[in-house]
């Protein structure tokens, strides 16, 4: 038994649920799950999760799926179920990496942590308890297009389906992002859109909001305006600084990426646009 | 244009969704949105919005379908997209009641309120601002079977599709319940199954939770013991006495009716056993 | 027995809780709730619920507790505890309005609505209902002074102590404002600061964000920016279109307005600057 | 500077907040914030955050505090605002315990871990990175009492303030919660009182609940009965199995656990009969 996933979008058409049922049912796979959406302008999404016998050929069912559905708008892809590779990148702060750390040592994550790297040597002493490679590049006295040009080398002995960004605290270049395109996942510690830039909880402190939360969005070139993949709050009242806030704020920080992750991690989620659809 | 809703449940197999797809297709129906869920103990439950043109014919589509799933213990039926019609029981308190009336009077009930039954003559000036009828109907020196009696005589009149006891503080006979078959929506001012039977907010008290909540259910002989269908809670603390959880708990009440009402309302609930399946 | 309310606030200094307990205790006073707070800047803020026999006279505890705090710069104020008198004014919406008159007719709102006042007539069968004065205020053909003078007659024969702005869609000058100087409530159907201005649940939709908001504030001269009271969320996902989060946010519009006046209206909420301290 | 933290309750009386403050401001203490409650049935509890310098001397200041309040069972503590020193007690789970110490690593714990005792030694190898003695005192062949003298032996050593049950899967005879009575602190895996006892998420799954929650209290000598500290929620739906709820639920546990114990290490949490009052 193999369990794999069919991702599928491109332009709604009647029948395409049918068509995409039919082919799975005459190769012998069983669906588990499958989810459609069809965005307001026309857009069709549909994921499938499969289970078939060994003999499961994922370029026969595309094939005649393509028979099928021969417009060429629409793309179809098959993942196998299993654990994606990833490279963490943070700066000082800990405890979105702790987090995916503890989680990856009890084999709570859906990926494969491969290595850490960060602009500052603070957090080497506690990613070594986790026999996992850290690499320390630091930014001092470089340009940011030098830096990650060494970023970009010790990324590529790793070779990630995806970039998780735990709290990194400097901005990427458009040409650094156009190499992980789509596969930069962050977290920053806003409610976006309210408060982006630097120093959100200071923001949200100047404004004596009610509620503070976090955003955990895909990387684009334009800052903090990714495509959302999840938020979630924390209510918070006069007496919090903006230090309180920032403490406060780590714990929703940290749940938001877990549950980001968990979605990205499993095929779960579709970019359109500068949106996400989360089948 | 017609909408309709396909509700299909029965014993799990392969190629299920494939054959309604195809029937569906066949009949020049068009899927808007599908949901499937199959239980562990392996019971397959499908919903299914689809339009289709004037011509269509729900028991062409049922013969169609029965012809390829032959399986007598797999069920289709095929409901209409409308409002359901309904009748509301309660006992003195307003708060599920109007927000009920509210919603209905600005169009934003997805159902007919035919008329309100209650055991007190409290609420009927303010249901008669809202021009529906209101029928009081007093328990006083009857047993519970003859007041149930009273109570079937005025429902009979309506034929109501579905029961909302809008915190109608009364246990209701098997005999009454069976009448009503899992079309009787309750809700219960505590977060089941914590607090079943009187008194819930003077139980939390007493327990000094930090949360209460509220609970809609259908109703079935087990008193507080029916499948749940949505719930919901808010915090408290040690300031709460049990009449200040009860006030604040109304507002979780009303909210937790309305969104069960909501989904029962729009077919996407299945009855499997004690639990509901939200489609 | 009579219930009063002291509220003060000023420059913090040592001894000041100890002098405000020992003018209360020394003019039989029995506090039942005392709450204070410092902010980071140095203002001392607290509110006092306590009780006094028949002889209370506000004017020589607000004498006594002068001489101990001369400071002037500190302000005293002794409320009685009892409804405020509030006008409400909407636009075309129901939903918070129609949650006010409703709590107000069953006693459970801690004011007392003289009036209704809106931009539109459609609201004044639904008002009549309530036996409340509903006045049909046009702003068709009238510049924004002129239709602000007109409202003012009207607010002036009822000199209400609190204007809700339950849904009134139109930007009030910073003369009418100054009218009724932090008096003043409005909801705003954004998580403020996010979608500031028109629109807010079409900004939100374009922008995919997961989780939508409502926030209550006291209005001043900065479109959204007065101090927030109050806020609250909830989730929503790539299936929302505009539409169904303006749907769905008015449920979460109604319980943050609710929420708020209850705060305002027990005297539990201080200005300072562009915050709220809630005490 | 030295900062203390006042504890105080007893039977309610006129005057009490005006005789603490005085005696305080006679003290030369500057108090930071106090805040206090009285009980339905009159008792009354105060906790005060203040500053004091260097001469400050507890029993000069409860000497005082005693001649003006000389009611026995009013009971006063003053507390040096400083780290609990703890140990924590574990079975084979591992959340709670690595997320209270990775805190502890990164010294955002306001604890001391003097060491982790569990019955199984599983955790050990994870425990030994963050340099913390782990105890493994296996149960196996030994009678509940055998293996609790077991137990004390080790906590003797350690002499902790409080005992942090995270994830001990074992009933407490009443002779060993004796020994640190209300000094437990426990993190039960529902929302208590719903589901007592052994497989609360297998019985949340049989009863096709909506919410599932964690609950973290003190222990007494009635399993899950002892007076609650925190509890938090998690929404699931009828496609949650009883594994995937206790995955989930796992991030709420630990959620709640931290929560509480921040209250009752910063002495906030007063035990009164079965309840907490948290000030």
């Amino acid at each position: 038994m193999t369990k794999n996933i069919l991702l599928m979008e491109g332009p709604d058409a009647k029948g395409l649920v049918f068509h995409v049922t039919e082919v799975l049912f005459k190769n012998n796979c069983n669906i588990m799950k499958q989810d459609e959406f069809v965005s307001p302008s026309g857009h069709f999404f549909m994921r499938t999760d499969f289970e078939s016998d060994t003999e499961f050929d994922a370029e026969v069912v595309i094939s005649d799926l393509r028979k099928r559905v021969p417009n060429e708008d629409t793309k179809f892809k098959v993942n196998p179920a299993k654990k994606k590779d990833i490279v963490i990148l943070c700066t000082k702060e800990h405890h979105c990496l702790s987090d995916l750390l503890t989680r990856y040592h009890f084999g709570e994550l859906n990926a494969n942590i491969l290595a850490v790297v960060s602009n500052y040597d603070k957090l080497e002493p506690f990613v070594s308890k986790f026999d996992i490679p850290y690499h320390f590049v630091s930014h001092e006295g470089l340009t940011r297009e030098a830096h990650e040009q060494e970023l970009l080398k010790v990324l590529g002995k790793y070779n990630p389906q995806y970039l998780v960004l735990a709290k990194y605290m400097r901005i990427l270049t458009p040409n650094f992002v156009a190499k992980y395109s789509n596969r930069i996942v962050n977290i920053h510690h806003s409610f976006l859109p309210a408060f982006i830039g630097a120093n959100p909880y200071r923001q949200a402190f100047e404004r004596g909001v009610k509620i503070i939360g976090a955003t955990a969005h895909f990387v684009n070139n334009n800052l903090d305006e990714g495509p959302i993949i999840a938020q979630n709050i924390k209510e918070v009242d006069h007496r919090f600084t903006a230090k309180d806030m920032s403490r406060e704020g780590k714990d929703v920080e940290k749940t938001v990426l877990t549950k980001a992750l968990k979605l990205v991690f499993s095929d779960s989620v579709f970019i359109y646009g500068n949106k996400t659809i989360i089948l």
